[in-house]
Formats: structure tokens, C-alpha cells, sequence
């Protein structure tokens, strides 16, 4: 585990999330991890921390997600650009090896049954509500975040910190065809 | 409405939410307009296009949302920072003038009933789809976009292309407390 993986006080979970980069969303059940990316991931509550996140039927990680009834969503950042793409092209179910090929390193976190993924700027430890009409007709999960961290050389004392950090730590926005955008510019209101 | 108004693709259309904008709401009824902000919208489907977006109780757009079953998500932009910020920090109910005061100018679309903000980057025309559990119970409202539209000065043929645009045409990513982040480089991966 890295020294840099902070844990983030869970009433500002929901700041990890709230600017929309893509995730990496992780799983474990029965002896098989799986990673596999997801733009369609969202807040849906300040305090307790929820998420929703689209995890379509034909993905292995989706079977994993639903036996066990955990996942991690975590922020996967610049300098994990080819492995966030990698992930999101390839199926285990086709490359067994996935997971080795895309260079993911995996850990864990002691009382929390999902893995993490090493070297993202975030993670939220989600426990799935069984929604199973939201499950079946949209392919959306709806989850309760009980645990998050985040690398405290980017997310600082409940804050993003994308403009003074290492420009590989800023967070990724997926468009299509292999296409990222890279998280920009502060923009500060003037507050009146 | 302005000359760089162009319409998009609907199989296109998840491209506009991908990268995770913060997102304005406009909804009509019974005469009454109204816009706020949204951090939480995402897209939900491709084909046909689909969007989830949190709107809670206390706003005076869920009601007109719900009334009317039509709303309109848009994707403002850096240049619209003050009024973003203004349309999701006042309500109507305390500040009958609202829309006024932050400068909204709303325009429409033949056959289409509710109202859209002017000088957005993007703007999805969504027709709610009855989900009273999640509404209810998560705040939370799916529906169909039926129509969508982009500045064609940052959207060209199915792309964002915000590296080459007016930089007052990048997307907004907010965070909390006035803190926005604007859209960024753009991340291309090498194709194996």
C-alpha cells in the first residue's frame, strides 16, 4: 500500500466524485478479482455516501459485483491512462490474464472484502443495495460508500488539489474511441 | 438562438455526459420556468439514449420536472462559471427573479416543451420515465433524451474538441463551496 493512501472522512466521500471522472470499478468473489472501467459512475447522496454506477450484463466484473455485494469504485488518474483503457476494452472472460496484461496491482484493505487498485488518486469501498429492478432494466447499481481514501498528495484535508499536484495524479474523463480529457483548470466563483 | 446551435446525432448524444460536466437543469409548468444546477446527472443508455440526474425535494425544478415530465439537461461552460454557480446556490421560492438576477436567457425548440439555457455548450431534451420508487426514495430520475444539441464551435461531427475551441466553451466540473474545475488536456491512448 502506498504511504500516500489517506483515508477520507466519509461526509466528503461524495467530493471524489462529484467533478465525473471515470472509474475503475473492482470485484472479488469466489477466488476471482476483476477490474473494468466505467464512465457512468455517479454521486447520489452526501450523508450516507451513495453511488450509482452502470455495470452492463455482458462484463465479468458484473457477476462478481452482484455475488458478493461489494465493489470499489476508484479514480483512476493520467498516469494510468493505458491501463484505464485496457481494462475497459478487454473482458476477463476472453483474457485471462487481464488484470497481469493491463498492469493492475491489486491490494486490500483489512474488514473490507473488495480489492483496490494501486496507484489511482481515489477509492470508494461500496456496499451494493440490491435494487434489483434498477439491476435488471438499466443495468444501474445503487451502493452506500462505508469506506473511502485517497492519495493525499492530490485529495488534501477534504480538497482536490488537481492544480497544485502532479499533473499525472489529475483525474481521467472518458469521451469514446480511446478518447481521455485529463481534469483542467481551477475555476474559483467569486463569491458575492 | 444561436447560429452555432447544431443538432446531434441521438446515438451520439452520451458523448455530451461522458466526461462528466456538471449539468444545468430547465424545466416548464403551468408557466412557471426555472434552472439549477446538477452535479449528479450521468448518462445511463446509448441507444436510445438514457440520463439519471439527482434532484432533491427541496428544489422548485423537481416539482416542474415532475408536473410537466420534461426537462432539459445542459452542459454549461467556463464562460458561464458565475451564472452555474447562481442558478444552483438561490432557488426560486426565495428569489422570485432567479433567473433574471443570474443572468439565464431561455430559449425553446419547436416541438419540444421545455425550456433551454442559452450559451450552454450542449443540451439534452429528456422526457421523464415514471420510476416513483427511485425518485421517491433516492431523489434520483431517469428519462429518455428525445433530442440533443451542441455548440458546433466545441462539438464537430460527434466530438468534443474543447483542445482547439474558445476556452469559454470548456465544461464545468464542479467540486463544492464555488470550487469548479474546467475540462483539460486531451489524453489520447495508443491503440494497440
Amino acid at each position: 500500500m502506498s504511504p500516500h493512501f489517506h483515508p477520507v472522512d466519509l461526509k466528503k466521500a461524495y467530493r471524489l466524485l462529484n467533478h465525473g471522472p471515470t472509474v475503475l470499478v473492482s470485484a472479488s468473489h469466489a477466488g476471482v478479482d476483476n477490474v473494468m472501467a466505467a464512465a457512468w459512475a455517479c454521486a447520489l447522496d452526501f450523508d450516507p455516501p451513495k453511488v450509482t454506477v452502470v455495470i452492463d450484463k455482458i462484463t465479468r466484473t458484473r457477476a462478481l459485483v452482484e455475488n458478493s455485494g461489494w465493489m470499489v469504485l476508484q479514480v483512476p488518474n493520467a498516469g494510468q491512462l493505458q491501463l484505464t483503457h485496457q481494462v475497459g476494452s478487454h473482458s476477463l472472460a476472453e483474457q485471462p490474464d487481464k488484470l497481469d496484461q493491463a498492469g493492475v496491482e491489486l491490494f486490500r484493505v483489512d474488514g473490507y472484502p473488495a480489492p483496490l487498485v494501486a496507484g489511482c488518486s481515489a477509492w470508494l469501498m461500496c456496499r451494493v443495495i440490491d435494487e434489483p429492478h434498477n439491476q435488471t432494466t438499466y443495468d444501474l447499481f445503487i451502493a452506500e460508500v462505508v469506506g473511502a481514501w485517497a492519495d493525499e498528495r492530490v485529495f488534501v484535508e477534504g480538497h482536490w488539489v488537481f492544480e497544485k499536484a502532479d499533473p499525472a495524479l489529475r483525474s481521467l474523463h472518458y469521451v469514446a474511441g480511446g478518447h481521455f480529457y485529463a481534469i483542467g483548470e481551477a475555476l474559483d466563483v467569486e463569491q458575492s
